[in-house]
């Protein structure tokens, strides 16, 4: 008999399935990972294909990554920090309050060191992380009314989780985690006084502003939220290793093209959003310092009895500050130049 | 005889020649289409092999985009509007004087029909153009004297290309087209009085710190100046359909990396920069005003002459409109903030 060409092992067929964390309604979100599995797809010449589900059709879309660790499933799509109740270090894959902007954060992700020191967490919990879009700076969501002072944040019911809902809740404030599709009726029987989701994209479609007038900014514990796509350990080490290259670039262009797709569409769903009502305002500087404070004892908490959450945020904080030394000049200042010429019309 | 099997198709074995327009001592722009070829390597399990080599070793730098439409070599690593002589089109591809940021930028480029506008024209010159880089928002460069008013440009020889030196032009400044490695003899003479380049990582390696004391900024000409991989149009036409998805996905990565990349040393080379000596000053609004007349001038003139040019750029100002009117919110604010903290040593 003839042997076997190795040949025919280039490109070996594989069906893979993953979960999202999210409806197919969020377009940008959900979005990435579809646009992932198309280019993963595209490069093997359909030879690899991954199979991507809602939330909720085949796991529920907080248990996405417990799905890859336990190998219900190959792949999931998911923000880390929903996880931070299993270990916090799950925070840090996705944002840290007050500390990297969505353009810090892939810097630190590719050049920094960040992926390598996030997966040798990830792996230590069964998955292999890959940063799969980004939704920039977010808002810091709606409210029914204002908040003027550290005082008005104290007794306020806010949907908002992870470590943004740990620094708030030494504020006063009540936080809530409730899924997405679950946040406007409770504001709107008034179970909760405040929500944060995303942005005037995501925010729009989740009908936020019929139910809270005033939308703040900016959401300080999100200053550039990742996401990743994330794979059970054992199935990525078994990839051939051409698979887990394609399956890297994949993510890494839906990491920008996710972000891309947030720009395009965020503008005109916030001119829609003034138009029907709703009221910007930016968060003083007093309730920004009086966050922060609570945020640096969240993180010296944390890092006191969590040495790999200490390594890792050490990491992201001193990258922050390099960066901002940098950023401050060229990017700020061409910025700030530009805003100048579009408020005096000239742009 | 045994039919030859389709399978043995999959992965066909390329090798091909890729010429840089920068010499390898600048890694971070150069290592950009290093990464790229790497990383179709690694994607075709070593049967796609791009062989990368620096300005001059095979093809002048300023002559890349050339020798790849006339197939000395199947592809180049460039910017594009070194090509802007050939056609004002080329400019667009690379940065567009107030205008995009980096991340407004890739925004257009993937979510905003650039890329595909883009082509339209590039594929008119012969090449197939992928974003593979950028260097973020550039620094205004080094000067001898100090730039007060609008006075002080008048008569001043400066190392500066493309629309830029015609928009300086208009006021007075005398624009030199200087390779990088002529520019330090050239300031140190006393040819010219001021040169510009990319950012601190960059020209400290050039050494214009010892040549020129004062370094402003921002670029107002590069806010988010992108490179290209152009691929000789036949060739990439050529390419099995997976061969040009991989490709594609390993040009964005190094998009993303070169960026990572200049975020991760720029900061370290600006304090070293300003420890010896450098003096840094911000363009005044004034002298900014004055600048951004003369570009409107010069977009308008283009515009008028060349239709291809006119669409494109008017489809990158639509653009950066709506992008300043989202990004002042949340992005914009989430930097200034973390920016007090710096300045307050919070960070």
């Amino acid at each position: 008999t003839l042997a076997a060409p190795a040949i025919a092992q280039e490109n070996p067929k594989i069906t893979w399935r993953l979960t999202s964390s999210f409806p197919k309604s969020l377009d940008t979100i959900y979005g990435a990972a579809e646009t992932m599995a198309e280019r993963v797809k595209a490069a093997t010449d359909g030879a690899f294909e991954i199979q991507v589900f809602a939330a909720g059709e085949i796991v529920p879309g907080l248990q996405a990554v417990d799905a890859a660790t336990d190998g219900t499933v190959e792949m999931c799509h998911t923000a880390s920090y929903y996880y931070w109740g299993k270990d916090a270090t799950f925070q840090l894959g996705t944002a840290t309050p007050f500390t990297l902007n969505a353009r810090m954060q892939n810097a630190w992700f590719i050049e920094g060191g960040g992926t390598d020191m996030l997966n040798e967490f990830y792996h230590s919990q069964g998955v292999h992380g890959i940063p799969c879009g980004n939704t920039g700076a977010q808002m810091g969501g709606w409210f029914r009314k204002e908040i003027n002072t550290v005082e008005d944040l104290d007794g306020l019911k806010m949907r908002i989780g992870g470590f943004a809902g740990k620094i708030l809740a030494k504020l006063g404030v009540a936080p809530q985690q409730i899924a997405g599709g679950d946040i406007y009726p409770a504001l709107e029987k008034g179970t909760i006084d405040a929500t944060e989701w995303v942005g005037p994209y995501d925010d729009q479609k989740l009908g936020f502003n019929k139910v809270a007038k005033y939308y703040y900014y900016p959401g300080w514990w999100e200053g550039g939220a990742a996401l990743h796509s994330f794979t059970n350990l054992e199935k990525f080490n078994g990839l051939p290793k051409h698979y887990q290259a394609i399956l890297t670039d994949a993510s890494y262009f839906a990491n920008a093209s996710m972000l891309a797709r947030y720009d395009v569409k965020n503008p005109g769903a916030l001119k829609q959003l003034v138009a029907d009502g709703a009221v910007l305002r930016p968060f003083n500087q007093t309730v920004l310092d009086a966050c922060h404070e609570k945020a640096l004892e969240v993180f010296a908490e944390t890092s006191a009895e969590n040495e790999m959450f200490k390594k890792i945020y050490d990491s992201q904080l001193a990258f922050a500050k390099e960066a901002y030394l940098w950023q401050q000049l060229s990017e700020y200042t061409f910025d700030t130049y530009m805003m100048l010429l579009q408020r005096a019309g000239k742009l």
